[in-house]
């Protein structure tokens, strides 16, 4: 499976920044331990899921490639897969909720795919989605349920590990699962003795449950600002996570303001509140990281400047 | 002179980050050129202060240091001096304006700096601490007026062309004209036909008035959001600039507002609006880059994250 983030890694780095690593000393000192930023937020389109889009777009044929890819997606996955698509010089077919934010819509109109919008339900957006791909026979990309997606988002660890060594803790959120799974088989393979963490809002609990009660528990009304990790587990990441994660974790909503707020300002980077979740469980200490050498995947920095939690 | 620049970069590269250069294809794409933005935000104290401030501590002899150090200063320059004294492990004896934003406060006593409170008027700043050295024997660092300084800011264009190569323009903002001097010393050194160019608000315009004037014009009543660029040129770094800076262009607040927001959403990276300063200039159409490369000096990235102008 590491041969599958190597290969994706040849992709990935012809077309998405090799992002910086951050550290903050004032951080390090709150929290006792070393930690080392990788900054997706500051990847192309904002957030890790280029690295994941790039790669399933890029390993198609040329055949299937030319009939171009579609989702459904109210996020970053949607701005990463339409850019990728323009890279390559295909079509993007996008499903997106109505009421998705503005700012979401702007960039992927903006990446010139195809918008199809639709009532902002699951049924909803799989039934357009299943109509658009049988009239334009693309390829359907999920967000995280796909194996070249997963190996895309695993070289964020890769990175992180080949610029900075060994780690005792490497930390990630987790939603769909795409960047914890990836995360995890990139860790392992180099660092088959470091833990891998992650970190979820505890009103979106259910890969924590999925992950203690060894079955995937999809995610019911969940409610937390880290909007990055509405969504259930994908059966491929499920798997994954459970073979090579070492725990799950769930933090207060409060926490997660106040991480976000701290990496703001100590570390004068934007991030969204899902990639504020690991740093938040070790403020709330759930995660002990006492002077460990600890890596932390900041997935994203999208959010509406206009609506700042503080 | 570009070997006290040298000189300052073993001593900087051992204490300050070495900071990441980004980029950004969609800003790119808007003002049709290529920029490298080099993010001294990201510097520790979140500015390029620390640069100067840390060549300063460090070059003074040990009976010298043992006595402390001294500045009067209500903003970057009084952290980055209070963070290099304490990293020699000397005091640091900072004058502040009593009407100091509170977070630049916290941030020099959090450095363990011994603060003495003045009245705001440059009068009292300069008698409290004349007074303060007279009781402390400390030696004053000057915020930019100083060798010693202007070789340390120097360090962030040699690290700019060193990792990226040549430039067509680098433009950097001007206040006090430690960062500008600086950088016209690294500049001309390694690309003698490299433009050097300063942007500044129109509503602090002493130093465009002082380089078409030939002498320098005190900054009286200046008025603009990019409160890092109030003060008026020093002796040494407008000498410096006469020489080897190429032109100074000046801007609207609104739009540095603009650049300030643009590198926020597009960059998601916090800068202060005195970094915004030279985007604004390009966006004014006040610097051709028309298909040309470069380079950006973001100076830093404190500000009140309650207080945002958007």
């Amino acid at each position: 499976m590491f041969s599958d983030v190597e290969k994706a890694h040849l992709i990935v780095q012809k077309y998405a920044h090799r992002t910086p690593v951050l550290t903050s000393s004032s951080i390090n000192t709150i929290v006792g331990g070393k930690l080392f930023f990788k900054c997706e937020n500051l990847q192309k389109v904002g957030a890790f899921k280029f690295r994941g889009a790039c790669n399933a777009v890029f390993s198609l044929s040329e055949d299937d490639a030319q009939k171009g890819v579609a989702t459904h997606s109210s996020g970053n996955h949607a701005a990463a897969l339409a850019l990728a698509a323009k890279m390559r010089g295909v079509a993007a077919h996008i499903v997106m909720p109505d009421n998705s934010p503005e700012i979401k819509k702007k960039a992927v109109a903006g990446y010139g795919a195809n918008i199809t919008f639709c009532e902002p339900t699951l049924q909803a957006r799989e039934s357009t989605l299943a109509k658009v791909i049988d009239e334009t026979d693309a390829t359907e990309i999920h967000p995280y349920n796909n194996f070249f997606v997963i190996a895309g988002q695993g070289t964020a660890a890769k990175e992180l590990i080949e610029d900075y060594g060994e780690f005792d803790v490497i930390i990630a959120p987790v939603g769909g699962g795409g960047l914890l799974s990836g995360t995890a088989i990139s860790t392992k393979h180099f660092l088959p003795d470091c833990k891998v963490i992650a970190a979820e809002p505890a009103g979106a609990d259910d890969a924590f449950r999925s992950f203690y009660e060894k079955k995937i528990i999809p995610s019911v009304q969940p409610k937390t600002i880290a909007d990055g990790l509405l969504t259930s587990l994908g059966e491929r990441n499920f798997s994954i996570i459970m073979e090579k994660v070492d725990d799950i974790v769930t933090v207060s909503e409060e926490k997660i303001v106040e991480a976000m707020r701290m990496i703001w300002e100590r570390m004068k980077i934007i991030i969204e509140p899902s990639s504020a979740v690991p740093l938040a469980a070790i403020l709330e200490g759930k995660i002990d990281i006492q002077d460990k050498k600890v890596g932390i995947i900041l997935s994203g920095g999208n959010l509406d400047l206009g609506k700042l939690p503080f």
